[in-house]
């Protein structure tokens, strides 16, 4: 499990990832406005091990989840009061919060707080054929090697509907322990951290709702869809 | 479906909406920052109309889902590359983009790119359990008086996990014709325009792959878990 310390909070400055705007628009006539996000696309791949009766997962440090649960550490920092979010700011002006500012405070919590359970996804920052994005990152972050004509789309959904209203693709692959070719554990230039785990497919009813692992959403749709489609045929011998 | 015109976009101001800040921390000693946004968790209720043989969903407008179906069209915006974005603006400085200022930019669709299908939802703002706040949404979109011990959880996710990281946490509930005390539509006073619908059970599979309908994961998975845990038992007449 990875150590995380020293966490403190600060305005974002101008930022590569999150980047809002607001729209204007008239709704039937009637004037409104939205606060939005801008954000990429995604694809997910749903991978079955059929070699090991796995699904394969990865899991990663989320520090948005961590800090969404520990949110009232630091929900009430001045940033958040003072005005100066959304604003540049200087490095000095970066708010401590937690062990470090006050003894008495509540302490953030153990690093697994931000540990999530995900399918293989990556964001579609590329002109190429979303298959061969998701075919990129089957090697990249879980180390097996496939053919993008052996991804197959379920279907696309949307998410974060309320601020960015991104689509996210969703993929089915089947693999095997002799299409390992790396490690996984994502781009390291990137900084990526993942793990790589299977989780059998005995027990994937069990996992959707154990909240001692957190989970996303796409996982679960895909873990459901696997019980669906694909689990009968197996239990048919098919 | 709604008549959406005179679409522009512009800087973000101060937001009630999307806050942001960023985190900074060490993993395993290492230093990094990460970008996120401050989001309310919140809960989803799939609700089956037992009456209607049907699953009730809401459908709205989604400025989100709209503008990032339109991105080709604002994605060039000054605003993202003067660095205006993310601070505080004046009004006058807002940019226009689309139909009005270029004849020949490209225009925005029509409004049904921001249509979504979804379970019934409402964010977490109220210190009260979960299933109150599930039950108030329930009434509010859809019109279903049922009681909170009629709700039925089902499991937790997360969502906006790169972001945001906020909980989704789901229910289940069954309701009659009878139990319909209002219309629904959402809170007026906020201006939520919500449309309630009725979709077959028999249906639900071809529902949740059809992409002329644009579904939340949310929907995606609560529609999945009934498929696999209620539906045999209706066929079994249990």
């Amino acid at each position: 499990m990875d150590r995380i310390s020293d966490v403190s909070i600060g305005p974002l400055r101008d930022s590569k990832y999150i980047q809002c705007y607001q729209v204007s628009y008239k709704q039937n006539g009637k004037q409104r406005y939205w606060d939005c996000l801008r954000q990429h696309d995604s694809v997910g791949i749903l991978i079955y091990n059929v070699t090991r009766q796995a699904l394969v997962v990865v899991t990663q440090f989320r520090p948005a989840v961590y800090m969404s649960s520990n949110r009232p550490v630091w929900e009430n920092s001045e940033i958040f009061t003072s005005g100066s979010l959304n604003m540049k700011a200087d490095k000095g002006s970066e708010s401590q919060v937690g062990p470090e500012s006050d003894a008495t405070a509540p302490k953030y919590g153990p690093s697994s707080e931000g540990m999530t359970y995900e399918l293989c996804a990556g964001i579609v920052d590329k002109d190429i054929p979303l298959a061969e994005i998701a075919r990129e990152e089957v090697q990249e972050e879980t180390g097996y090697q496939v053919k993008t004509e052996n991804l197959q789309y379920i279907t696309s959904f949307w998410s974060n509907i309320g601020t960015a209203g991104s689509k996210q693709s969703l993929f089915y692959c089947e693999v095997t322990d002799d299409m390992i070719v790396g490690s996984g554990g994502g781009n390291q230039h990137e900084g990526e951290m993942i793990d790589v785990l299977d989780i059998p497919i005995s027990t994937i009813d069990e996992f959707i709702v154990d909240e001692s692992k957190k989970k996303s959403m796409g996982l679960c749709f895909g873990f459901s869809w696997f019980a669906k489609n694909v689990l009968p045929k197996q239990k048919n011998g098919q």
